[in-house]
């Protein structure tokens, strides 16, 4: 039998769940493109992207996923020879480090492996070496999604700083705006990449650059017609917002979710609901872990995602696990990412869990118990009162 | 602060939560109601209603709520001075008798508490005492939605017919139609009234009542135009299944829903699964009352429902608790009903959990999870391990 | 091939089309219905109702379609042996006629057939042979919607006063509210009875029933549970507003119609719409007439509905014309309606066009264009210049 | 007093009026993105996208509007240095110039003004020219939404290959696809871009590239990441397609858009459709044309789009007349697009009017009924009998 019929809840680390409220804003007629309610709803929307940005600064918004955010930052930041410092902390610099390499730039990648955060002292070492200032860019995630992990950003600043070196800082937080908190303008942030499906609520089809004026002043001149974020984000017309075309659907279901942000008492409170429902998880985790296999890719809480968690189990079980939440109860993890080889039989220990944009207590405690019957029922040592721990954290609200 | 930011969970005792496809399935424009895919679609509505309803008798379609429908089974089977026996095990049949007195039926009411089922033997006393048949009908509810009570539907049929009494057996499935196992045939069930907002995950606005021939064949000429249900049931114009204008919107919302129902594998299915999960409710329910003030109104879980479960706190907890998993897990309680006088102290002692319809396991769990919280942050005693045990019972599916 | 895959649009006299907003406003989770949102919202609902309505009396609103308001409109004023005067102008007077006498009324009909507006002298004489006053209730529609006469409401009520008839004067109102100007209060009505799904804008399943003080007064006995518009009117608790659950979806539903009716300007800025709109239609279907067989059932324009316009054609060409528009050009026209026998060839001749509720200048030039098409396409014979015509009279808006 | 209130209808040149199965299809939870519905889905999308393009080529989909489909093809085709000759009849075939330039490549660009198409021998001559073949890409414009010309690809693919030209023929169809009769591969073109939110029905946000062996042959590798159509048009794994997180929402909508095409009748019937509105706008564009100052764009039907027609009058009255229907009758119309300096005098005599996509007999006879409406409100002089013109061509169907 299965008692998975109800709703299905989607905890994989993006697109997150979305919000009806956001559906049905995009339920609507298509509207002019030239003048009208779309054009007047826009002006609006700019600002309050940038303030949950933390920024002051510029915002381009691009038709694209996070992939196309990533190819625009990059090509409004280096040219063809450019080198590049890439401070890798997962798979998703991985990724992005490529993108700067497709467009010509040499690639300075330091790996700190799958569990870990960028050491701010080898990125120093490196920078320090770095006499010349050939490094233009220094690239990091601020999660992982893939790792969970979370990184310094301030202290990366604090290094260029210290070093007083140039070179743009350029931040992904796809998978953390609006649910880590996030500073870029008191962080010194130069470019921010994000993107609509996860904590902002909104399905996949939107990508964001926020840039400072250093980021600015440094734009290459080969940076193409579609990524060129200084129309964007200056428009002369309405049609440069998004080099062409509006995507009419998406901004109207943006500017819902932004209501809905605004509605919770703004981001701080949005960052808030995040840090303690991540924090259940963990007890939860935590519990289960002292009696049974399960570990979390992150040992220390201060090195945690909110958004996502990553976990491992032994042998296949992260898969079995994945398989029995889905088909019994409805709720579907994410698989592990970059941990191992894809299809291989080590694959199939790591698993995640996405705790991010439009979830709530009830929500998280109902993927944790079921968590905890796919433990029984597959036979999965587990340890006592994760629950309960979860149930604790959630109290405390 | 508060973590009930997203998605609202609705587990009060009806309306339950309304499936996605339902939704979709009523936003479509206007149907013609004259010929089309409206009139097509509904010549199988039908069937599949009495399929849920396991009777090969007639069914009718009102629009109206779950009263409505009350007095459209009041009006086909009573006259004005007939004598109607209810056995009132809560609030709903004393509600449904009401009806009855208003159509100018003598009452004869044997009400056997808030915490009980109906008890055979006095209702065979009541109906041997009648020897000259003047009750016409007898009235009970399966579940009363007040005290979540189960009655033995099976057993009343048995008590009339070893006394060889013709009075019809009227039961009310509002709460429990697709959600605790009912048998109209097999059970001799002649009338029996059901309505769209809770098993069957339609929204408030369509009631049933379905008969067999016998019942049909006592109809008195006084049934009113709106609650006549032969042409309902057996109609020459399409305008005469529901007496009128066709409720469109929620006919296409009924059809998706019965659609759902088979797909889950049909009625069984659905009945299984109701059953599990309020069996993963009831054992969390009984461990925090090991330790705490928590008892079901139902001691006898095979007097239960599986739709509703009534519980009661001390104090004013009930009311508190309610209040807390609203305002910071997103979770909606019932309100107690009809177990003391509303707005008196003693009622804020009483809340109900809905566990009908559209609900699956990660649901289920994530109720618990921040009741468990509630009684936490609240500071009300509660015994160990009930998530756990709820959790067990979901991983035996 | 077919011209016909684009938006469907109906234009039967209702269902209505529906507004993307009012559908949009039905997409939602079922709410509590013992608190909250909901609960909220109603409280200024029936306000709005009733300034729709223009009365200050009082207002019942139903889980019905319009027969039902009928039978609740009945049931709360005539007891059984009361006399009824019907004054039947089409079908549907005949129809709540025949509600009344399920109810035990016992009717005297006056029939002014199918093409004209009721005669108030011969109304007079009927009234003024009623020197017992046993008539309680004088019925008449608004607007008959199948052949789309408008009666002289204020009329009615000056031969009563004229008379000092006490009877109550009970309207129809099902196909004119939010379309024809009316007014309760001024206009002396007692009773009056519409429904969702034509100027209300909102699918089918809301009924409503205005009555006054003085029709409150003569309430009797006999009401039975559901219909008892006491309660409704003036609820102690939320849930008898509805006698039972709330139709939760249609009421958000209607408070977008009614918001959208605010927005518009209100009832009067409604009003002339329609009135321009028929206009419009009108003038084409007189230039069409003029060479050709098109007639308009009601040839005096000061009694022809806003609503709908019954029209004849030759042979089966009403049908054939249907058919035409609907396979080739994507829109839906009524049938006749009691015109002729259904089914017999003689109804063939026979079609409707409704022009009510969410309807703008496009969509009525829109209806009209493909039906000359139609006349082209099918070798029926139409007088020229009949869309300029309505065009001149759009010009004017 | 406005007659605008009422369903809107968005007549621009796309994007175009939104199916409600469209919508409803996007009205739906987020996907799981790495398996699953979605991902089982887009499979079969793929295909039935080709199908449509008339090609048995390759496609890659873009998260991007045109514009960004306009730069993957050019990334994929020319690298900096190359010679690209660009055939231009309006403001896209420049637009697409430019996206070109800014990759780097040296642009020919011949221009045949605003209201021809493509000078087939001049086209010829410019090649001839280029004995060393430093013309890599050959661009034009199917259809020119701004001037609303249609060129003729297939004589343009017999020029090269009369010369024996290697370089790419490379066609805009983004307003054409799915409306004007196109066959990729019978008519030798290597490289097509498309769009969604016209021919398909589909909300901005989804960009096409179709392309065959001959042009993937000479991808240079400058191809960016995101640009890349190789990965995308024979992905390894699923996120491939779309170079990373799938546009899950818009995918379920066009799956939606291709079933309403098939279920049409394939795209002959699409094309046939849309030939026949056409028709019927250009009878009435011609008739009022004979009477006042109204011109088409283009003389020739046989040049003319089947998706948009641009139009002219005198003075403002393009723009007072899109005002006059959009606030009385709730058509809006499109402004004029490269006719003139953006906000001079000059550009308030333009206007064009959309009738591509989900569109039908009714929607086209409604809008031309309101603008003879507007003519006759502003005083703007027409000649007679053009909607009974429109009218006879809808009549053929």
């Amino acid at each position: 039998m299965t008692l998975s019929h109800g709703r299905p809840y989607l905890a994989i680390p993006g697109p997150s769940v979305m919000p009806d409220r956001v559906l049905n804003a995009m339920h609507r007629a298509a509207p002019n493109i030239y003048e009208g309610a779309l054009v007047d709803m826009v002006a609006g929307l700019v600002p309050d992207l940038k303030a949950v940005a933390r920024t002051k600064g510029h915002a381009a918004i691009y038709i694209a996923n996070g992939h196309g955010a990533w190819e625009a930052a990059a090509s409004n930041t280096v040219r063809p020879g450019d080198k590049v410092l890439v401070l890798s902390t997962g798979r998703f610099a991985t990724g992005w480090s490529e993108v700067f390499a497709r467009l010509g730039a040499r690639m300075q990648v330091i790996d700190f492996g799958k569990q870990s955060p960028i050491d701010l002292a080898r990125a120093e070492t490196a920078l320090a070496a770095d006499t010349g200032h050939e490094i233009k860019a220094v690239v990091a995630v601020h999660i992982d999604t893939s790792t969970s992990v979370k990184n310094d950003v301030p202290g990366l600043r604090a290094v260029l700083d210290k070093l007083g070196h140039p070179a743009l800082l350029m931040i992904d937080c796809i998978a953390s705006l609006a649910v880590d908190p996030f500073e870029m303008d008191a962080w010194g942030v130069d470019v921010m990449v994000a993107a609509s499906q996860k904590g902002l609520m909104t399905p996949p089809g939107l990508g964001f650059v926020f840039f400072n004026d250093k980021a600015a002043a440094r734009q290459p001149e080969t940076a193409s017609f579609y990524w060129d974020w200084t129309p964007r984000a200056k428009p002369d017309f309405f049609y440069q917002y998004f080099g062409g075309t509006a995507p009419t659907h998406h901004l109207f279901a943006l500017r819902e979710a932004l209501d809905m942000i605004a509605e919770e008492g703004g981001i701080e409170a949005v960052w808030a609901r995040h840090e303690k429902l991540a924090r259940a998880a963990w007890a939860a985790f935590e519990a289960w872990g002292q009696g049974g296999p399960l570990e979390m890719n992150i040992a220390d809480p201060a090195l945690r995602s909110h958004a996502v968690t990553a976990l491992r189990l032994d042998g296949d079980n992260g898969t079995r696990l994945r398989r029995w939440v889905e088909e019994k109860a409805g709720l579907t993890l994410g698989i592990g990412l970059g941990m191992a080889e894809p299809g291989s039989p080590e694959a199939d220990r790591f698993f995640r869990m996405g705790h991010m944009g439009h979830i709530n207590a009830h929500m998280l405690m109902g993927a944790l118990g079921v968590i905890e019957s796919g433990f029984e029922a597959l036979g999965i040592p587990y340890g006592p009162g994760a629950l309960n721990a979860a149930a604790k954290v959630i109290a405390e609200a």
